[in-house]
């Protein structure tokens, strides 16, 4: 079969790595074209990586008849419209999280791929990718741990970013801590417990950041969450991790219990002197995900080839939106709050 | 000044320990008493520690005046009674946790304890005399993490004893998952945060041994709490854990992070085999708090000869138990809970 | 400029994942031709990865003038033959360790490397281009454990591969343990160390495998080697290592010390089970070194098209073969043994 | 029976240490004399822990007829003298490594031991009394990585005592290195292996402090080791380890390897900042060896009154100073030194 013709759309810094491994490191596909509506980043990428179109409006690379598929990594607040478009121009469509930044635009977008379907879409929820975490998926269906019953998921920014992450919030809705940083987290508890929430009470304050709480926002929160089928989900999501990017997974079953990253260590070396024995840490996601951001890609190649559908599917999108949606308002409200359909949800309002 | 001299109530598993404490680990006391329901275990002890005295009945104890104090290690539905007796008989009061296992006896107990002010009395709380935790509140007091803002409280007893849990718990009341298991973590959460618990919402289930549920009692269960002071606590207790006794602490603060006992080894031995590099797990309480439970009556001991009060309160153990019944309350009724301060609670049912 | 077309040889597992990687992982190169004298690997690699030739005679592939480069992953006894060949034939050369299987065949490489000034030559020393042990580099060099004093290093194979070492070793010289197993870390300390070796004592012996010993062989070794800067070097090398591939290597130095892979750890998961807290463990070279694997060849690329040479060079392999000699000598005779320059060990051979 | 009265010579920390635990720890004994050249402690000895009697001059202790036993923790130049005049005065001797400076001392010492059979003599080699590593002997005796291959012993001072060794070395013997530093790991490694040295070469160096060069010592060494049975033995000693007190062991069998201190962590904390993930070290003996040192004395007195010999014997203490002098010979003479039966030498200097 010849080679998938991907364009990219967003070249920040991890549409870059995007298209750098698209160009270099996966296998069967071309990086055909990139678009930024930054011109320079867009001409920079085409050379750098020898690309043959460069666009600096998406539609016109919608028209671009020689690719196969797209995609999106583009601020939060394109990837709806941007993925119905490209859905609409017929092609293969993998965006990165969120699927939008409010829930009706999530089941709008549920429902444009449900029309598509012999299209593949892929909602780049890398950490199913991660060696580790699925390592762990695997112990947890091969019955390691018995049944799970609670999961624990950190996911913590480092302070170092807290910046400029207050320099984008002031002048852009980031959906708050639940829905901008814990949603890789939400997916995971879905996918780990094989079940849905069904209740939530999440906390939180702007402890060391006040500014954070003048965006009514949380600089660290914590939720709990009743799923379903009885099992449990405690999470706590932050901006101001000082020792860097850390994201812990622990699956405690009726037999057993799994971390995943119990110390965010960057690589192999223990540094021993006369602070003690010290791991250096993580410092960001691209350093702790880069091979999940390589591989998730390279599946979606391989699921266009191969023609069949990633196991990310966009009901995963909606459905884990949907929880944090209902984290965002037991936080700002105080509140126990039942999680709802957002398919019932959406009916409703319309 | 002359030794301490001790009475014992109750020689079970840590009845014994302190016992042997007692008699042969800590200076300047003396093990003069030793009183159980159970005749041979009295004269076991008796002659095993070379006691003075051994009783079948804690009244007769009370009544001999060479005692300065009293160690109650007896089941909990015995506790209050016996620490109000004690303090009847003019003696120092080390009593294991809980208080009582009501909340209305607590108080009565808090009440006694205040009327008896040269009197020293003691709380078993004893994670506090553990040389981590102890080294860990200092850390967290110097400013090593700048403000506490949520703790994760870990308290989780072996599978291997949930076998006799389930014969005493057909029979007795425990208090429940909560209360029982919970309370030395609900004790360290306020010690840390330096803050009472506002509101908690706790759930649970009986994932591998439904006769839990039976029993209206959650097998492993989780607690999300709001502080007064707005830091957060999330604990997670359970009565199944299959690598041990997992008892671990994690206080993030705006400034930095400690855990104390990530992996609850038993000791400083790896073993690498076919397996992998397997740290052993700490089998139970003693063995993992030997040391802890030899400092705190060593504190006891000291606090009478220096006529000074320990840091653990009556009132620790007061506001613990209300924490306590908070989450059970929740537990039970799948609400949100507001703790209610118990010296109000009392007083209204007055 | 245009990418780097290559020929492999060899396609036995490490061949093949070179392969991949020459043919999809790695920017600006082309695997232009594979070549192996089993035909049906070279066919299946052909078709595989769409490579343009397949060859089944190493002559014949160094007739092929497209080319400009060669990657050598054959048998090591044909490492110096084919090296010298590839130079002849004017093209850029990569060659998996060790150079070749006897000193004599090292230093003859080297001169032609020497005369071929103008083409770039790498050995597979890819440990050095193991993220960790780079990092550690760079911490060294920046002065974070101030002098080194000491390295340490294990090297040591999974039982598991026992059985498939002794039917190789069986029929074939590998070069016994020292030169095939401690080859790797006989060159990181000479790297960490910045210095040549001077003295050694190396023993063993073949504790669970005694027809290892009937091969004049160890199955597990250990030597100390002075090095010409007083430092000193301690190598622990295996074939019996019951919970995997076990590579760690640590550098004491006069302010501090460093350790690369204390645990050989396969992933960031632990599982918790009756066991104990369990980090399972790597079970072979091409799991744990699979990004450095990558990495050296890039480097190796980049290399030809930037017109500059690899760090590691045919004199890394030259001395790294001498010590290993040295050891060799030292376990077979049971005496001290002092390094020999092999350059001069050749001139007076000549 | 009644309690064992001890008396005890030397009060540095060490001695103090035992004389607490004597006073206080230890079941079934009695500290009834104490000892010091200098008068001040043991006045102060006396009255902190209310000791009967209090001396100036060992002789006149010895003169003390309640005694039944004697701790020695005078500086290492008194031990064979001391020992001697004990076992005279017919009393149980505890003495703290080394048995003597001299190797004909320790071997004058051994025949002193053999004449009085009835008394209870032994060694303060107390790892063998460590939780951890009496744990791995268990493991080794009962099979657990079946047949012990090779052992790998760090003893590592800190390097914050080194101004304190300094001060010590220039005006006194240390017995140098191998013997002060290793003499507890060349042990360790007799017990684990259950085999007596046959080859030595070892070597090191001044690295940091160049004035230990001047004292013809090292501040870091290695040694390798061949034993009788063929097992190895690396040991690295030092005394100047940046991170703290470095005491590491590893035992690598047929089918396991046990490590006991991987990382000389202080305590189960665990501090997240800036820095990364760090494990605070121990900072000295006392608090690495706390319960080892209470627990050897323990046994002791035990063996005293159960009239039976302890596990470790005085030709422990002989023939592992046979080793560390073997050592300390090759590392003055370059040369590998066969180990001598430290009887043989005796009888042939005789």
């Amino acid at each position: 079969m010849k080679k998938v013709k991907v364009g990219i759309v967003g070249l920040g810094r991890l549409g870059r790595q995007h298209a750098e491994n698209l160009a270099f490191r996966i296998p069967n596909c071309e990086l055909t074209a990139v678009c930024s509506i930054i011109e320079e980043e867009a001409k920079k990428a085409q050379e750098e990586w020898d690309v043959k179109y460069a666009y600096t409006n998406y539609d016109e690379m919608m028209k671009n008849e020689e690719l196969d598929a797209v995609l999106i990594a583009s601020p939060s607040g394109f990837h709806c419209e941007q993925i119905e478009k490209a859905l609409g121009a017929n092609l293969h469509v993998f965006s990165e999280k969120p699927l939008g930044l409010y829930l009706e635009e999530a089941v709008r977008v549920e429902e444009a791929v449900k029309k598509h379907e012999d299209k593949v879409f892929m909602l780049g929820f890398m950490r199913r990718y991660d060696k580790s975490y699925a390592y762990a998926k695997k112990k947890v269906e091969k019955g390691a741990i018995g049944e799970p019953v609670l999961i624990r998921c950190y996911g913590l920014d480092p302070s170092k970013a807290i910046g400029g992450f207050m320099n984008f919030a002031k002048n852009n809705y980031s959906g708050g801590l639940f829905l901008d940083m814990a949603i890789h987290d939400l997916d995971l508890a879905r996918w780990y417990l094989n079940s849905e929430a069904k209740q939530v009470w999440a906390i939180g304050g702007a402890y060391g950041y006040p500014e954070i709480g003048q965006l009514n926002d949380a600089e660290t929160g914590a939720a709990l969450v009743k799923f379903e089928n009885g099992t449990m989900g405690v999470f706590v999501a932050g901006r101001n991790c000082s020792h860097g990017y850390h994201i812990e997974t622990e699956i405690i079953g009726t037999e057993g219990t799994l971390r995943i990253g119990t110390t965010p260590e960057r690589n192999m070396v223990t540094v021993f002197n006369e602070t003690g024995a010290v791991k250096e840490c993580s410092e960001g996601f691209l350093e702790r995900f880069e091979q999940a951001y390589l591989s998730e890609v390279e599946e979606f190649i391989n699921c266009i080839r191969e023609e069949r559908k990633p196991a990310v599917t966009v009901e995963d999108g909606v459905l884990s939106t949907a929880l944090g949606y209902a984290c965002k308002e037991s936080f700002e409200t105080g509140e126990l709050v039942t999680v709802q359909s957002p398919h019932n949800v959406t009916r409703s309002t319309t």
